[in-house]
């Protein structure tokens, strides 16, 4: 038997990996939100002085990736990424000048979850002192090839999210002065039958929700042990959506959720419908703000679940359902 | 210091995990290949009985996941796996009834060989005690993906070669009979500048070169050391360039080097120019022919490399070269 996995779905580090480096990068809608001032770096015509968005992307994600790797003060050993587009290419074209060992990763909005869960345990299973993780996502390259081109003006359903232009880079080391990752539980895929790609939040909350609960029942832990439960993009409706699920097993989520999506834009003044997605949205988030109000002692222990869905374009086509998962990382300002 | 990293890209496991399940299922014309005998499953209009091409991708991919599930005889703590489609969806479908913790890739044609490496790294960790991998990839889908519709008729230029419809699932397990993973050395990107997309062993090549000398390099071990060399789908001319590239180097590869793109098809019978490619070429080739050879003692250690091309439709349409990555696993014998 492992000594390490708890449960079905949970790891627990037996030498807990600090954060080291970490930085974020983020486009012109995100730069007028509530949370300009954390971005390391915010382009004022999501361009990155590049001719195409899928470069300007790259670039981005090259960005928020060299400005980690400078202030982690030293090189990983192993390096994980991944993106929306297809084939994963703002990240490959974003890391190719590395001579870093790469694994890419496809997690949808999910993805900076899935890294860290990744990254922690190479640390932990001693393969290593130092592991990074690089995703982003933008909203030109993800409008085009997920809905309509931008030149096409289409009306947005009240239930859209926005993508959120953005990069977040961070490394994690074997040792540090944290915060720490104490637990990571992986997610399984969870499907009820939505099928409106316009209301990814309603597909996403139902695999919140099944990681969530499995990441207390695996971990013996509640609600009352984190100062903060943070999902990535489930947005106004998600959110809600998750509460009502938990709320039905009698465990009140309200107190202490909070969602990257809602958090990143003004939804009253910014015009995002329901928030903001992506897998730029929960990484620079967590980048930006989570880890830096926790290093400022404003909260002990988060538990980081971003959310994600994966279906394609062509799914959706072909009348398929919109599989959704969540990968949660639990957050401790001691290892 | 870890004490499990070697030099820059490898990690030798302190305790090999075992092959224990495995299953491959092919489609028609790879049915009709020299490989035909080592296929579980052929299906004869390689539709799987799904009303589409990408439906039927994830049939394929959930009849080698459940055979290898069966073979393995125990469920795995986490589940790895990606494909060739567009935001992976393959595997997502394939994989979205199975209750497992799950981590979707992205590495094109080397994903049988990312997925090896992590699950490896995990079990090596103590995170559990059997990890799974499951990739695919289907000509029909990757022609309307990647290059034309199947109605149009394109021609293909000799140096095409030609996407294999086939899934391959392997489960490991930390204790188990052998064959074993021993070392793993992740690839990292090298993209020299082909553009062609008509000639992915040109541009994945290089990264071939690249892994191996490293897994070289960092283990002290040479060509001699192992009974074969197999890269993933090299084709006819990437296989040349390869042998050629350690040629200058004064390390003759020719002996001992073979490539899944070549062994899957007879180039000369079967139409398909420089030789196989794609997620599911490594993959079938590996859990159908190179391990049961390892069982039946014909070789006792082999290097398995796939390599994967990391670009997509639009980067080539936006000029951009042709990043390559390859993975090395090697297999032995004795753990």
């Amino acid at each position: 038997m492992s000594t390490k996995k708890l449960g079905e779905q949970t790891a627990a580090l037996a030498h807990p990996p600090s954060f080291l480096g970490r930085a974020c990068v983020a486009g012109h809608k995100e730069g007028e939100g509530p949370l300009a001032s954390v971005f390391d770096e915010i382009c004022p015509d999501d361009r990155f002085e590049q001719p195409s968005w899928e470069k300007a992307e790259s670039a981005m994600q090259q960005h928020a990736l060299n400005l980690a790797l400078e202030r982690a003060g030293g090189m990983p050993d192993w390096l994980f990424g991944g993106d929306l587009l297809n084939q994963c290419v703002a990240s490959t074209y974003a890391v190719r000048d590395q001579t870093l060992p790469f694994f890419g990763l496809y997690g949808a909005c999910s993805t900076v979850g899935e890294g860290l869960i990744l990254a922690s345990m190479v640390l932990d299973g001693d393969f290593g002192t130092r592991a990074g993780v690089v995703t982003s996502s933008h909203f030109c390259c993800a409008e085009r090839q997920y809905r309509t081109p931008l030149e096409y003006g289409g009306q947005r359903t009240p239930t859209a999210q926005w993508t959120v232009t953005a990069a977040g880079a961070v490394i994690l080391g074997r040792e540090g002065p944290g915060p720490y990752v104490t637990h990571v539980t992986a997610g399984r895929i969870v499907d009820l039958g939505v099928t409106d790609t316009n209301n990814m939040g309603a597909a996403m909350a139902p695999a919140a929700y099944e990681t969530i609960r499995t990441h207390f029942r695996d971990t013996g832990r509640s609600p009352a042990d984190y100062d903060l439960i943070v999902t990535g993009d489930l947005g106004l409706l998600g959110s809600e959506l998750l509460e009502e699920l938990f709320r039905r097993d009698g465990v009140e989520l309200s107190g202490c959720h909070v969602d990257c999506g809602l958090m990143i834009y003004d939804l009253e003044k910014q015009d995002v419908h329901c928030g903001g997605s992506g897998c730029g949205c929960a990484a620079s988030v967590l980048t930006g703000h989570l880890l830096t109000e926790m290093e400022r002692g404003k909260w002990r222990r988060i538990l980081f679940c971003p959310t994600g869905a994966l279906h394609s374009p062509t799914t959706a086509f072909q009348g398929e359902s919109i599989p959704g998962i969540c990968h949660a990382v639990a957050i401790d300002a001691a290892p």
